[in-house]
């Protein structure tokens, strides 16, 4: 493990319009292999979700028009899921999609992931759009941040395992 | 048949801010009535949609977090569906609800109806919100205040019907 992975890099978050949050993060791996392991399947469960988690793909249709769903299990047991439609496809750029935790059924959120090339980094910005002020805040405020850096963090992990493999 | 339905209100559809639809429309019926046409399975094929089509209630949970899904069929037989999800569901008060069209899967507005007791009869005021707005205006140029104002006077003959059985 390097140094740069030690001391993992947090994701910036910031929020430009009442109801956005803006996300950016860079990972240590070309931007193909990054998109390529957003929109695999098979490695979801590799990264996805805070750290003590188990993350099952129930549904991931990665095409325009296509759903998926994410059911993520918790140290104790618990399940909770997630799920969306994806709304364009876009390699290696862009992905659109919409976003649902199923404990909050109908609050919707519309996500874009723009993956920026940096040469041997990656550049992802995330742009969350809410339809109220108040389900953005509620997002903020569901210890969403905790859960994501732990997300990147796994993310790095599991790229550096890709690179190495 | 009455004046008043021959020539049937048109509903005053604004655009308060970039990403919203506004909508009033006062119907001739007390809101007890209005609200339970609005949330009864059997009475949606009386007069959702506009002249001409036929809709068939494929789903129709009317609960926060129940799922709805209508199918349309136009004259020619062509098919086509919309769905969501009930939000709040606060009789005889407000209805807030998810609408998607399903040709245009993952454009997801949050829907608001707020029936305003006026005594004999009822003002009913909707509002879309949109994550973009171009999201809003694709549906405000979809030939959407036509087909509204049919679905509105559809509704105006079955609260006639009602009232009269």
């Amino acid at each position: 493990m390097t140094n740069d992975q030690q001391h993992a890099p947090t994701a910036t978050v910031t929020t430009p319009t009442d109801r956005e949050i803006h996300i950016e993060r860079v990972f240590d791996a070309p931007r193909d292999r990054v998109f390529a392991v957003y929109t695999d399947p098979a490695l979801i469960p590799e990264w996805w979700g805070p750290r003590g988690t188990t993350t099952v793909v129930d549904e991931m249709d990665v095409r325009a028009g296509g759903s998926w769903r994410f059911v993520m299990r918790d140290p104790d047991g618990g399940e909770t899921a997630f799920r969306g439609t994806y709304r364009e496809i876009s390699p290696p750029e862009r992905i659109v999609q919409t976003f649902e935790w199923e404990g909050m059924p109908g609050h919707v959120s519309e996500e874009t992931a723009t993956f920026e090339d940096l040469g041997e980094r990656t550049k992802v910005i995330t742009t969350s759009i809410f339809h109220t002020t108040e389900e953005r805040d509620g997002m903020l405020g569901s210890g969403m941040e905790g859960g994501m850096n732990e997300t990147y963090a796994r993310l790095d992990e599991l790229l550096e395992r890709l690179a190495d493999g």
